[in-house]
């Protein structure tokens, strides 16, 4: 054990999270996305469009985390105030990146030209460099350990694919799920106890209700195949021993 | 205009919602819940089952809304410690609250009884109230203006039922939507205009690919009608005076 445990945060950025009008999808599709990279995701925060809340979450989850990523507020209304808002928090002035413009220039020759509110997506906090976007025109944003990431899911969806690989991380967290229809509060000693016989390990209980009947899925992670393995085998043992059928994978 | 504006926050407590395993749906839940109680909820912190992560979140927005709700982390097993987290948080001692002990054992009077691990969800920290859940059989908490709500999102709602009505608020946000087939930095002037014309009126841009073609919903939200009407009034005029459609509603 012992492994340097590499972490990320990010700040989900727009009212139309907050208002509850959109349905948030960016925190599971960059959760998933960096457990590949062997990185965990610790923290999130959502803030509203304004750019003091902005300031303040960007400085205080950057310096520490290895990574912050921030996604939405990119694009080219009014209501986008990201890359001015982490320019702030950052204390740099914000600049109109060249290879961006060019990216933008290219992008719109066919689609009416490189207005004024377009080259606004140009616009990056200085020392900046650019995250490819094979969706849409306007590229992403990395800046030291931030990336600035569109908000639009298929969009980030494809900037994380530009980013895979590149960054440093640990050994990926390795999970395995098993279900069993019990109610957790049944079996909450079994799953304290073995979770502390397996060290490494994490026991995760994640109870339903469903077809009129209780259940729960348990959630085994660790780094290494094996630690994984034998917890699973633990809490498999003990709820047979106890007459509970188990589900592989989870119900 | 000048009318005081209620906030909340919400902390989402649970791993697995940071390791992408399960996809959160109490924001947009509590978010579209509190805006008819005329509360706005203005930030939300997503954190691991890690109770110094816990104690910081909750002593860092409690003071600043006025209101906190937390969701996840009530349960029986080992990997909810929600409640023991927020009265280090408060510097209170954890108590069993008579009232959720008799809840308890009504309920599982004919599931096998009140065991220890399920007297675990009769614990509070001192001072508290229940929350009534119609659902299943521990009641959600309440500690002066901070709400302790269950994770799983139709015992949330049975709780955010219970709380209907109960909490002063100011008025309520109301909103209207129009879509057209635009891209919306084609029209990003004609937003920024329109908003600034209306004192009290926030404009919302969110763009989309669908069929192959781009477009656009905007959303006007105001806290008095006839001002989110005469936004709309004012944004339709002018995307129909550029040649563009309007789907009333959104598309």
């Amino acid at each position: 054990m012992g492994e340097r445990i590499w972490t990320a945060a990010l700040i989900v950025i727009g009212d139309e999270i907050l208002s509850g009008r959109t349905q948030d999808k960016n925190v599971a599709q960059l959760a998933t996305w960096l457990n590949v990279q062997g990185i965990r995701l610790a923290e999130v925060r959502i803030v509203p469009d304004v750019e003091s809340a902005i300031v303040e979450a960007v400085n205080a989850l950057r310096v520490r985390n290895d990574y912050l990523f921030t996604t939405g507020g990119i694009g080219p209304t009014h209501d986008d105030i990201t890359v001015d808002a982490i320019a702030a928090a950052l204390s740099v002035p914000v600049v109109v990146h060249p290879g961006a413009r060019d990216v933008l220039e290219q992008h719109y020759a066919t689609r009416g030209g490189l207005t004024e509110a377009r080259l606004r997506m140009a616009r990056v906090p200085e020392g900046a460099s650019l995250v490819p976007n094979r969706m849409s025109g306007a590229p992403g944003i990395r800046w030291g350990n931030i990336f600035i990431l569109a908000g639009v899911p298929h969009i980030t969806a494809g900037m994380l694919d530009a980013l895979t690989g590149t960054l440093e991380g640990g050994l990926p967290v390795l999970s395995r799920t098993i279900g069993s229809w019990v109610a957790e509060s049944e079996i909450a000693d079994l799953l304290r106890e073995t979770e502390r016989a397996h060290d490494g390990v994490s026991i995760g209980s994640y109870p339903f209700f469903r077809e009129g009947r209780v259940g729960a899925n348990f959630v085994v992670r660790a780094t290494a195949q094996p630690l994984v393995d034998a917890c699973i085998a633990a809490l498999v043992a003990g709820l047979k021993a106890t007459g509970r059928d188990v589900v592989d994978g989870g119900i």
